[in-house]
């Protein structure tokens, strides 16, 4: 039996061109990060964490970035990561592979952005482009963002899968001032998850 | 050894109160809803399903609901399921376990805003006060968001869930109403995807 197709629906091509993205979207729960959840049963999915950061904006907003425009951050934080359905999850460790990525990155967001209608097609596209380019404060917030969260994750989850990785303290101050560097009023939190870490013992050396 | 705490960060009440309150919600990865991902092989978190509905809200909201605050929107549909951490999901099938679940809903809202700072805590829980109440446009439009993405779901993944709990026409059809009555511009979706599941068998007479 085939699957569900939404050529099969009596709908417009633009509402069926909606449904169809929506659900290869959906996909992003079957892409597993690095950090785990909560109780370290599993690894947190693409669509969770995409979740949670759109959460993490909208609780620290008024706070360290008020004057943005939080829809803006906020639908760049719901995109940001749906190349990865096609084209995976590179984890952060991994310089080179994060290079290579790129490109990969660039087919899929075409595939995939590419299933809208045309006006949607473009709106959501330039909502990522604008995420990667991290030229607007909006998008700078956005990816302090996106490096603050996993740092606050791991450590909330006692560090098991930094212990199990061997991630050290240097490699964890380094994304803190990646965090700085896109959005300054963010450091202090990640500095002082870093030091509460280091204290533990969750990161090597 | 003690588990990581945020009473360790050398950090102001507030920021550590932010960084409880993500901790805390976080535990949406935890609960389990009916609906499965795409390949059947568990169900789809609140977490996920948070996400899902905000990306949906945001690439349906310029076609069928051009006029709302799409921030107010956004900002419903990511904390509406919050409150799941202590109260669990109640599957929309179960109408008596859902009317108890109010009381033990409005504890947890208190609980897990009331980590935030004040202004947040009023903040957050306004807009679950807001998505509950579906006076507004905007909390409308999130509530059909919110019982139209299931049925999307549940088609793309075959309908494996429905079968599995013998779910019927009539029961989706039921929602269906409910999606014309929050948001009329989006019934003709959920009705295309039940006549769809209805012609493969997905849905018990």
């Amino acid at each position: 039996v085939a699957h569900a197709s939404v050529d099969d629906l009596a709908l417009p091509d633009d509402e069926r061109g909606h449904l169809e993205f929506l659900v290869a979207a959906h996909g992003l729960t079957a892409i597993e990060r690095v950090n785990r959840v909560l109780d370290g049963s599993r690894g947190e999915t693409s669509a969770e964490h995409s979740w949670h950061l759109a959460l993490t904006a909208l609780a620290l907003a008024p706070s360290v970035a008020a004057k943005l425009d939080l829809l803006d951050v906020l639908a760049m934080l719901l995109v940001h990561d749906v190349v990865e359905v096609d084209a995976g999850d590179v984890p952060i460790y991994d310089a080179d592979a994060r290079a290579a990525a790129e490109a990969t990155e660039q087919v899929a967001a075409q595939r995939l952005f590419g299933l809208l209608p045309a006006p949607d097609t473009a709106r959501l596209a330039d909502l990522w482009g604008a995420f990667e380019a991290a030229q607007t404060p909006e998008a700078r917030f956005a990816r302090a963002v996106d490096r603050l969260q996993p740092i606050l994750v791991h450590w909330a989850g006692d560090g098991a899968a930094w212990r199990e990785r061997g991630v050290t303290v240097a490699q964890e101050r380094a994304l803190a001032e990646v965090v700085g560097g896109f959005w300054p009023a963010l450091k202090p939190l990640a500095d002082a998850l870093i030091d509460d870490a280091q204290r533990r013992g969750m990161l090597a050396d």
